[in-house]
């Protein structure tokens, strides 16, 4: 049995697909703070079980683990951007839920873990393109330190519990069902108006993306590999898109070339972006694994996919 | 003025004498759960005000932070050593202390703090002696796990509200009013047994060791520094030491040359134990600073004050 924590969310939905696909029962633990039963209403009841709780809930969360063989941990506040006066969510739904998890894993005697962490660890890096190995890892937004800091949770539990885990440092995840991010916010943008396209900052920002089908084909895949301790991946690509051409990519798929861009200038788009982000990759793809789609072809179909799901 | 939580702790109180003794006011914050009002005796109301509390207390953290130019933030869970049972001891007395003095910090309008983490960050690395870029840092104790976290927290403020902040990564801090730690340990093991001192672990591990006098000048040393962004420096001396030579050391210092020495077995003294630390502190080194006493020289410094201290 797979537990999936945010399984109702864009990336833990998705994963829950490819588990079923494989002939695997799971269960999912989510809030439905941003994911949503209707993402998984394509699966019977007997394949995938919806536990409806949170992960602040430790009592629940130790409940969930009765049968679990390994604890796919994606819940989390999935919004990098800062509330202004609000800056205890990513502690909450980040680091606090990680040791929920964690918690009841060990009061249950489940062993396995695999996490999705996130590029924000590295902050603003001096290498580019970034690996595993890259220190030090000083994260500049709220959400970068929760992911840090709940890294650091399952590796002292893997220390000291004997705990086995996988971590997954994410570039950006983009595709169908994303509740989130420069796509999705660009495509209600000219819903609102098809005539102007607002950026935050430059534009010149770039960063990796990935497409969901990839990423989760690629957890899998690392799970799969031997290898002693934890396991520390980047999952990406091996390109970056700036800004500036997401822009140009949404406003094509919406067929409304006469949109035009404006910026609001500076570097980045708001108080703990990072203005690049590029990660190296080579340790995940020279373990076998092949993605589908490079970053430009990730972003072109998210852009087309969401365009479907939202309607413009 | 400086505000020390901790302060009437171990390497607080030591870092409130240099403070004092180069004129600065001082404000304490301490719950006093390891930290003694005794080690503050000294210094006069009017250089000293302490206030008695705990971190986890927001409100009274927040009304702390009146007048404040910089915060010594070193109050923590001082024991890495793992309660059974008991697993979110560092993430409250670490992580969320941190959180709520970063809040506190944001909500005052104080802008500069110095906080200090651990070589237990950097888990059991595989580049000796380590050096501050080493990564990915796997903490494997949960007390590394909330340092790792608190510099995440840390560098979040940082690069979302403007703090400026100074990390020291410590190695073995010892000397004079030390409450925890392997000579301690010894100490009141020999003072129960003068005949016998049994060593955790196969007595092989060895760790780099610093005098806490060293230590609290190479902080202020390091404050003093022109730096861009996020400062972050190991806090060590060159050498290691052995816990097999601590335990000669401290036999020695206790004038019980008779007692035997035996050893539970194994590559380490806990789980969580990292059986060897080396730091690599060159970029403090080349930065000036000079320390008083090498590693050998910090561990029977400590051990003659903590016997005469403690009694034997």
């Amino acid at each position: 049995m797979h537990l999936v924590t945010g399984g109702a969310g864009f990336i833990g939905s998705h994963l829950v697909d490819a588990l079923v696909s494989r002939g695997e029962s799971v269960r999912v633990l989510d809030n439905l703070s941003s994911g949503r039963i209707e993402f998984l209403k394509h699966h019977s009841d007997r394949d995938v079980e919806v536990v409806v709780g949170d992960l602040l809930d430790l009592d629940l969360v130790s409940r969930s683990m009765d049968g679990v063989d390994v604890v796919h941990h994606l819940a989390a506040n999935p919004d990098i951007r800062l509330g202004i006066e609000v800056t205890d969510t990513d502690l909450k739904q980040g680091t606090l839920a990680t040791y929920n998890v964690l918690e009841g894993m060990r009061k249950s005697g489940v062993s396995k873990i695999s996490f999705s962490s996130s590029s924000a660890v590295y902050g603003e890096a001096n290498e580019m393109p970034t690996p595993e190995s890259y220190g030090p890892t000083l994260p500049i937004s709220l959400y970068g330190a929760s992911k840090l800091a709940s890294e650091a949770l399952i590796t002292a539990w893997a220390g000291t519990f004997g705990t086995r885990a996988w971590i997954h440092r994410f570039a950006n995840i983009v595709g169908p069902r994303g509740t989130h991010g420069v796509i999705y916010d660009f495509i209600h943008k000219l819903r609102k108006d098809p005539t102007a396209l607002e950026v935050l900052g430059d534009g010149r920002q770039e960063k990796s993306y990935m497409g969901v089908a990839d990423t989760v084909e690629a957890m899998l895949h690392v799970i799969g590999l031997d290898h002693e301790g934890t396991a520390l991946y980047n999952l990406g690509t091996h390109q970056t898109v700036s800004v500036t051409k997401i822009a140009k990519i949404v406003i094509e798929a919406a067929g409304l070339q006469e949109a035009g861009i404006t910026y609001t200038g500076g570097d980045r788009g708001w108080a703990g972006d990072v203005p690049k982000t590029w990660l190296n990759v080579d340790k995940l793809y020279s373990s076998g694994f092949q993605p589908e789609m490079n970053s430009e072809e990730a972003v072109r179909w998210c852009a087309e996919s969401l365009i479907s799901e939202i309607g413009l």
